[in-house]
């Protein structure tokens, strides 16, 4: 756990509430279902020089936890035979489930596969299907396939046999001694895919119950202060609330257990409709994928409306974060970044005096820019930025982290936000591009 | 290690070259040195439930890398007691050194430092000036500390305490029984803070050369490629090069080992020299943290010239780079998102004729906007950028990749270059960034 308040300090902390709490529920929950543990082991020498994050044991935790298997250790091993037998006899001896990501390409060093058949007293055979499948692959990319791509078909007498769907290696499920082996691959695309396409359902096969969970975004609240207005509703049992936090936004994920879907919908649906009247409209979406831009986008899209940007501080980060979606070009056309004051007069049409007389950041200004590029632009929402985003330029009246975000909306009227935020430049840029696009959302 | 051709297929993929090989090669030149090996444990429910990427185990495993420590196993395990002694009974059987990140804050499930001194035998005890530290922090915080913060203070008897700069939880070191337990905070910004503070140097005593890296980093061409041109220079066996890559760029990493610093400058300073005289300006830049936006904004600054963007296909992106870059505000105030085509004809002066006889993503677009934004800024350098980031828009003739960055300079000499890139979306747009970026860094 974290230390007091160690998680606020700098980039790259991600604070994380009642994380303890929420596995001690998970135990409660499932005394009376079948409970079965999963061990991680990643295999790959660049892990153990560092070279790589192991984002695989993140993602295959979280969906271990999503469907209902505990997992009470993760381990890393290098392309080494003999240390990969060590942490196949511990993992063996305390866990139900072995999952193995990495190790199973055509390389020499690639030896996750052989060694667990080793381990189980199986030979590798060349399963012929797998083979075919790798050789199209080859063709339909135009490449020629090396003889030791071959070895990539070679699997593990009697395992069921893991269609890769985003590249060569195939994996494996070795069923031994009332033990099972998932083998996948390491490259995260390709291990992400096989997990979602195989492995959680033949793993929610295995829990006598069904596991349903599902996400709600909210943003323009932290996490502590969104616990506490949550009260009660963080305790739930059945489904469990469990909090995510990153720069901004929260996620909420709701995930319940139950013997039938149709039970378990419900018992979400309940439970949402009890966070949804507490938050109102701080939930801005539901769903893993739908980010604030996509929102933001889409809704635009429905009222056949569009917006435009003039950035100070965040010098082009909302013009980027709204044309990082798909499809932007219906809703926008047209951003401005003005970083000083000639070119806030020049672009947007500021008079000299204005920005004399209440500052570059003021919200004067903000709104002015706002009405400027909704001018200039054309656009039926017009959205103005300016704030001070250090680490120098700040004053005793106007320190780092001050920001008014300006809207000019459908019938040009104006409204303003002024934000006081903490933290360094990358993460006071970063919010306030969140709460620009949250202003879009609100107005829309 | 990847399978044939996983890792260049979607985002998040880190593809690495020559891992094993460099491993190898730190054992064969370490045979004389005496080895020390590590293992790292992480200790934390968050990091079972996949809320967290281990992000620590990264950082570490490539600092014991530089400090010359091997580390063949990582492990991570939650707030429990029984299963964090048996994390630490297997770790002390094969390891030399065992290091802890997390369970070091004031609440209950914080037992790393209880743990680890049961199992040397021995008792913990209030440390009084660890507790002023910590004492003056609430107070410079303007915070009441609470009671169980007294706890942080508590530390394992006759072990090394380690001052915590940048939270409240000090680190310890104890040396038992021929083997070392050093024990970190969890959060990523105190744990590098600290490990850097007191960890590195004292590793570094404990083997007996000196480690000395410098890194250099390269644009422009891919690792396979830079692999082949570096050739021999590879394998090189002291100093040793490491290859990272990431989206568009590749770092190299020259480490060194040595009797005194003079000697190992002296080393790395000569394969410097070879590895320059190979990749001519494709090295951008020294050390870890000398982004290419970082390199442009510097050398902008030193030339006294500004730049301006005006951004199609990147939509703001490449002024959002440049402006996360604190002082940026010298060497550019004015960007443009265009991403219509009336829009480039509003605000950058393109003729339809133009726009219609050649098409949006274009050379002569291009060098058009880059002119027309050049005028509009007022400015001694214009970039002009269109393209086709996709996933829908490409045509057989003009496909999703095809990416023309045209430029316009100090005496308004034009050049354009044309790119075909792969990838998704958010990678077709970073690229074209970073090429944008290098364009400007050749021309000044």
């Amino acid at each position: 756990m974290p230390s007091e308040f160690g998680f606020n300090e700098g980039p790259g902390n991600v604070p994380v509430a009642g994380s303890a709490d929420f596995c001690e529920r998970h135990h409660l929950r499932l005394k009376g279902a079948k409970k079965l543990v999963a061990e991680i082991i990643a295999v790959g020498t660049e892990l153990l020089l560092g070279q790589i994050t192991n984002t695989n044991a993140q993602f295959l935790s979280q969906k271990l936890s999503e469907v209902g298997v505990f997992c009470y250790f993760q381990t890393v091993v290098g392309d080494n035979p003999d240390r990969l037998k060590q942490a196949l006899e511990i993992a063996s001896a305390r866990a139900d489930v072995v999952i193995t990501t990495g190790g199973l390409g055509p390389t020499a060093d690639d030896l996750t596969k052989e060694i667990i058949a080793e381990f189980c007293g199986l030979d590798c055979v060349l399963d012929e299907q797998s083979l075919r499948l790798i050789e199209e692959r080859f063709k339909r990319m135009n490449r020629c396939m090396a003889e030791n791509n071959r070895k990539q078909a070679e699997m593990p007498q009697g395992s069921i046999i893991l269609k890769n769907n985003h590249g060569t290696a195939p994996g494996s499920i070795v069923e031994h001694n009332d033990k099972i082996y998932i083998m996948l691959p390491g490259p995260p695309y390709e291990m992400k895919g096989m997990f979602n396409d195989h492995v959680f359902d033949y793993l929610a096969k295995k829990t006598d119950e069904i596991i349903f969970s599902k996400t709600l975004r909210v943003f323009g609240m932290g996490e502590s202060d969104l616990e506490m207005k949550l009260g009660n509703i963080m305790q739930s049992e059945n489904p469990t609330i469990a909090m995510y936090a990153k720069t901004g936004e929260v996620t909420l994920r709701l995930t319940t257990m139950a013997k039938t879907s149709d039970e378990a919908e419900k018992l979400i649906e309940s439970l949402k409709i009890k966070v949804n009247e507490i938050l109102g409209d701080m939930v801005y979406a539901e769903g893993e994928e739908n980010s604030l831009q996509q929102t933001v986008v889409d809704l635009l899209k429905q009222h056949n409306l569009k917006v435009s940007f003039a950035e100070s501080c965040t010098g082009g980060l909302i013009s980027s974060k709204v044309t990082s979606i798909s499809g932007a070009s219906e809703v926008f056309d047209c951003g401005v970044v003005t970083y000083s004051n000639e070119q806030k007069t020049n672009l947007l049409g500021l008079s000299s005096e204005m920005l004399e007389k209440f500052g570059a950041v003021s919200r004067e200004v903000a709104i002015a820019m706002a009405i400027g590029v909704r001018k200039l632009a054309n656009s039926d929402i017009g959205v103005g930025v300016t704030g001070i985003a250090g680490p120098g330029g700040g004053t005793q009246e106007k320190p780092v982290g001050l920001v008014y975000i300006g809207i000019c909306g459908m019938n040009s009227e104006t409204d303003v936000m002024e934000l006081n935020l903490t933290g360094g430049r990358e993460i006071i840029r970063e919010r306030t591009s969140m709460y620009a696009l949250d202003m879009v959302r609100q107005a829309v």
